[in-house]
């Protein structure tokens, strides 16, 4: 179905689509289509825009990617459907390695992803196959397997769009997760260091950018920006935006 | 993969499992399962449970299908995956008629959807094919062929898990709409001349219920019910249910 450009939810549409399609190319599981379902409500319930807490958030990630020895971008399926260019674009930038990590793994699915991530100009994409041959303690599913490369060696991890309890496990293992999850209630979420409540589709773009103005500051300056980002008190503050968004529809009312 | 009994999560991933088996059985399209996942959120927000708000709609519900002449189940794919014995044993309590309307149509899939109700016990299915002779003025999608002996004669329409602006163009047509939404802010919610904010897996085996226990009353103790019953201000209750949620959270953090 042809989507026309003046519909109003042409944008969530759009998304909707390429997640279909990621699914007949067999990069996107079913159960990536629930996921992305349950974050659409919450994005609604965001106004649909990057609010002034995320915009912290992704401040703060990178400057905080940008001091880190080694950053590692966890890519799922949904992630390379959406995102695979902005994928490329940031982790040059940064420099940080991609390495795709499933929840629902198979080698086929972990190349098809590897594939999509190639074809967007990723030079080299850890985790596939036999890559993985490390684990995390603490981690029950089969995204415990990580390339020692990559998450197995990195002080910090972009965790888009996360669906377990990895975010804890990452931490206990003295890794610094960055999260993007628009569920702000979510043990990701309260679980990371730094928490995006915001969509990947806006995430991305908005972290390249920040990760362009801050690239040519110096380390001190960088490591105040994130030791002076409090991640539980800007999940409050996402909270805070929807009920807000709910309030007005209930004096509307 | 097996869902242990004791998992939190339990109801919801059982759920997931039937939706996305529905999906290989050709019942259930991708878009259905971002419309349940949607739908999760909510009903996370909700506290998982049939709020007061929703009880008192399923009340009056089942009072106006009582009295109604002709009363519709429209039954999409996720409805069919879901609750299909519920479906089948409502219509027959009510007793009211059964049919198939989907959004994304396919002669196929409207054969398999009836193919599932009928071994769940619904004797008669309409809508399928070219039984779905007559339109709904005002829906542009092809939800708008309608059977005439269906949703085109009938009085009360049930809609559950409704995805556009069909309930609009019921109502128009002189319909009453009963709507089974998660969203109370969605336009169907908005809509309908009954919202039920549940989740289908508990609002079906409710409704049962209710019109069990009421089936006995006479239509002026029904009637009463039914003008007694305030739907704008029903869904404003629903709203503040879920604003109470978050704000728990915000208490707690």
């Amino acid at each position: 179905m042809r989507i026309p450009k003046g519909h109003p939810r042409f944008e969530s549409l759009r998304i909707r689509e390429l997640l279909v399609k990621g699914l007949r190319d067999g990069v996107v599981v079913p159960e990536g289509l629930l996921a992305h379902g349950r974050g659409e409500t919450f994005d609604y319930l965001l106004g649909e825009r990057t609010s002034i807490s995320a915009g912290k958030a992704v401040r703060a990630s990178a400057a905080l990617m940008l001091i880190s020895k080694s950053s590692v971008v966890s890519v799922n399926g949904n992630t390379a459907a959406l995102v695979p260019r902005e994928i490329s674009r940031l982790a040059s930038l940064i420099p940080a390695k991609v390495e795709v990590n499933l929840f629902h793994r198979s080698l086929e699915r972990e190349r098809k992803i590897a594939a999509v991530l190639h074809r967007s100009g990723v030079r080299e994409v850890l985790g596939v196959g036999v890559d993985a041959s490390v684990s995390i303690p603490g981690v029950s599913s089969r995204r415990k397997h990580v390339d020692p490369r990559g998450i197995g060696g990195a002080d910090v991890v972009l965790v888009p769009l996360e669906d377990g309890d990895r975010a804890m496990a990452l931490q206990s293992a003295g890794k610094r997760v960055v999260a993007v999850d628009l569920n702000p209630l979510s043990r990701t979420s309260q679980a990371a260091s730094i928490s995006i409540v915001d969509n990947v589709v806006r995430a991305f773009p908005r972290l390249i950018g920040e990760v362009g103005r801050l690239k040519s500051h110096d380390s001190s300056y960088l490591k105040r920006i994130v030791s002076s980002f409090d991640n539980p008190r800007n999940l409050a503050m996402a909270l805070s935006e929807i009920t807000e968004f709910l309030d007005l529809w209930r004096v509307g009312s």
